[in-house]
Parts: C-alpha cells; sequence; structure tokens
C-alpha cells in the first residue's frame, strides 16, 4: 500500500504506539476489576487502579520528561498516554459518582469523588520525587 | 492450540474486548490530543475527552444496564470498560493537577480538578437522563 498520499501532519506512528499501550493498560485495569470485588456500592479496584496509574505517571513523567531524543518520546507515548492512560479511568469515577449520588449516597459519592481526586494528586508527587531523586543520585554519581 | 487447560475462572474473552475497545479509546484520545493545542498551562483536550466520556459512559450505562443478554454484556465491555475506560484517562488529570501545584498555580489546580470532577459528574448524569427518557419513550411506543 502506498503512503505517498498521506498528508504530513497525520501522526499515525505516535497514535499507534498510544493504541498498543492503551490495549495493554485496559487489559489490565479489567484483570485487576475481575480480582478485586465491590466493597458494598463502592468499586474499590477502580480508585486503586487510578491511584496505583497516577503513581506510574507521575513517576514516568519525571523520569522520561528530561530526555528529549525520539525513544524516550516513544516511551512516554507507549507507557504514559497509552498504558497509563488505558489503564486509569475518568469515565468509571464519574459514573460511579454520579450513581451514588442518584441512589442517596452523596457523602459516599462526595469522599469517593475528593478522596480520589486527593490521593491521586498524592501518589503522582511521590512518584515525581522518587523519580527526581533517583535522577539526581544518578547525575551526582556520574559527575 | 487446546483450551482445555485453561481454568475455568480466567476470563480472557471479556479481557480481549476491553483491550480491543482500550486500543481504540486510548488512539481516539490521542487524536483529540493532537488536534487540540494547550491553553497556557493547562491542557485543555484531556478534560474534554474525559467530560465527552464521562457523558458516553453515562448514556451506556443506563441504556445497557437493564439488558442481561450476553450481546449486551460484550457491549459494555467493548464499549464502556474498554473504549470509555481508554478515551478518559484518570492519570493525567492526577498528574496535571501535581504539576499545576508544583509549578505555583494552585488555584488553577484546584479549579481544575474540581472543576473536572464536577462538570464529569454533570456529564454522566446528562448522558444517563437522555438513555433513560429514549428508554421510556420506546417502552411507551411498544405498550
Amino acid at each position: 500500500m502506498s503512503t505517498t498520499s498521506r498528508a504530513p501532519h497525520l501522526s499515525w506512528g505516535p497514535i499507534a504506539l498510544v493504541a498498543v499501550g492503551g490495549a495493554f493498560g485496559a487489559a489490565g485495569r479489567e484483570g485487576v476489576s475481575l480480582a478485586i470485588p465491590n466493597l458494598g456500592d463502592v468499586p474499590i479496584a477502580i480508585p486503586v487502579v487510578n491511584i496505583i496509574g497516577a503513581f506510574l505517571l507521575g513517576y514516568l513523567y519525571e523520569a522520561v520528561t528530561r530526555l528529549e531524543a525520539t525513544p524516550a518520546k516513544n516511551l512516554k507515548l507507549l507507557l504514559g498516554t497509552g498504558f497509563c492512560g488505558g489503564f486509569t479511568t475518568y469515565s468509571s469515577l464519574a459514573t460511579d459518582t454520579a450513581v451514588l449520588f442518584r441512589d442517596d449516597h452523596a457523602w459516599s459519592a462526595i469522599g469517593y469523588a475528593l478522596g480520589t481526586v486527593i490521593i491521586g494528586a498524592i501518589a503522582t508527587w511521590l512518584g515525581i520525587l522518587i523519580a527526581s531523586a533517583i535522577n539526581n543520585s544518578r547525575s551526582k554519581a556520574t559527575s
């Protein structure tokens, strides 16, 4: 098949990397969901994958963000945008929050949504700190 | 290849459906991200896909949730857990929030995180309401 007609601004390579990472991420999320049952009305598996994914993306953001070479960019697309993006999910967080509200569990809904956002931001922060500490100890070792 | 050695509790079929949906969802998210540039420090594409995905999952949740047949369950796995899960992402929301905080944009961070959660829950709710209205008008038409 000829590729000469492809417009230069279309980036099929990055999109394919994200798709492959997203497939593995989403499959991993479903695996965790099948392994961890709901706690009453609250689906525990979704906050667990979201917080693990937030930590991983924070780590990756800091570990890879200073590298500008093509392999590092591809790694960000495959593991960050693809895997972490597919592993974590915002739509389930929103739907579970809305359904808890509908079923008159307003406090559970608020605790679930705010708790995920706050703990997720802390997990991301931890990921950034750990990657930064590893980066610093490496640059000290090589200087 | 023989499948007789497969333990009955392993659910490779559902995981494969989720992986396929997740690949298309993540690819779609990357496509939207390439099309919509950041607004200053805030990545507009991520809240846009998250809110669209929340609406879609809310719609799907209500439209398909009452059906118990296998095709409906497969549709939920492919489009809900897979596509909507891969299209939306929680890890970017968490990382962008943490990075805005780190860069001393605390109010932007709080507005970004809370705004996404509140607008996403409303979008889910709209999706549920629209699917419910369509369901009701269909059951009136057939009764």
